[in-house]
């Protein structure tokens, strides 16, 4: 007896909470997983290294980290160093917005799905529990799969490349008991905008204050290590 | 007596000669144009030296190139040194097609374009006399249109970012002829997939055939140097 083969996903993976739970998603439903993360200048840099940990933990086929210097280009807080990440609550869309990312990420999954020949492209995010980037919302999305459908050699030969956001909707507990069930490690993944080199997070950034109060509303232990224990 | 500002415009520049002639057609329209050229691991690596000399001698206010590793996902004839450059015509998609390279590029240049308040993208895509690639038609360009007005803070907050590809209809010989009354030197700019380090083109690949037949049809003389003078 043979099995049918498996559907090839190509997995955007940050380093972050939303993303390990979309790749144990992914996983969960039998997808063949390639993990991407870009390595675009951001201060976090130790988010690459969770990317990796988490990619292996979660068994993925392969894990790919590609670089684009988006730093050359500037613009935001987690790129530009004379830019402060910032420790309050701000109206309107953040410093920490990286022009483009989201479509820069998803055109670089784009073409390693086509290389690939993957008919899926899965990426973490979530319009619920965020901090307000455009790239982030279901029309985001929805604009993304129409490009795919016409930018690509499958497109144009009939086939397609499906966009999944499959955390869209979630609230951030709602992904983190999500992830529990399917036993992801949140300890080995990384949300703060400046964690350090040894991957503590600062615990007052906008990404720490999101990820500390889903644990508690989730109910879960929440495992990162913050230098500053209290929200300020 | 003051004068209005100038519209700021990004223009894709990747050393050929479509884009150096959609620099040319922003700087006569008056735009402030900030030159933009992605080093994604192409095998024709003198294209940008290229884009320098062209972003110059055609007044551009800035020069920036990016560096994306696409070589690392491999996938097409530009980049995989394993893949070799065809030099005979060829039906369907070409192997010469980097899977996803118009999508990243705009993706990129989305995002300088919104640290720049740059109001314009400017791409030197054709579907007149072009390769056949599924990134270089109308369509194309439309779907990225929505894409951007979506995906950028410019777009939510009531502004948007233009994409303007204005030789989209163009001859090969409608383009030169239109470059040479600018005064483009195209002996400044590269075509050929697989140049070699002094610039000089192979002469049989498709670009060059493409190139070379413009040339003849517009009645211009083609200032290429050619390894291969004939067309075999």
């Amino acid at each position: 007896m043979t099995h049918p083969p498996k559907t090839r996903a190509v997995v955007l993976l940050s380093g972050g909470l939303d993303s390990a739970t979309a790749l144990a998603l992914a996983r969960e439903s039998g997808r063949e997983c390639y993990a991407l993360s870009v390595a675009y200048g951001q201060r976090h840099q130790f988010e690459l290294n969770a990317a990796q940990a988490v990619a292996q933990a979660l068994g993925a086929r392969e894990h790919r980290v590609i670089l684009i210097d988006l730093a050359s280009i500037g613009g935001s807080a987690l790129t530009d160093r004379s830019i402060d990440v910032p420790t309050e609550a701000t109206t309107g869309i953040p410093v920490t917005y990286v022009p483009a990312r989201n479509t820069i990420m998803l055109s670089v999954a784009l073409g390693w799905a086509e290389v690939l020949k993957a008919t899926e492209i899965h990426i973490g995010v979530n319009a619920v529990d965020y901090s307000g980037y455009p790239d982030c919302r279901p029309e985001f999305i929805a604009a993304f799969q129409n490009l795919a459908r016409i930018a690509t050699k499958a497109g144009v030969e009939g086939g397609a490349i499906s966009i999944r956001a499959p955390l869209i909707d979630l609230s951030k507990a709602d992904i983190i008991r999500a992830g529990v069930r399917l036993g992801v490690d949140y300890g080995l993944t990384v949300s703060c905008y400046q964690a350090d080199s040894l991957g503590r997070a600062c615990g007052r950034c906008d990404s720490c204050r999101i990820r500390r109060e889903g644990f508690a509303a989730a109910g879960v232990a929440d495992p990162t290590t913050y230098v500053h224990k209290k929200i300020v």
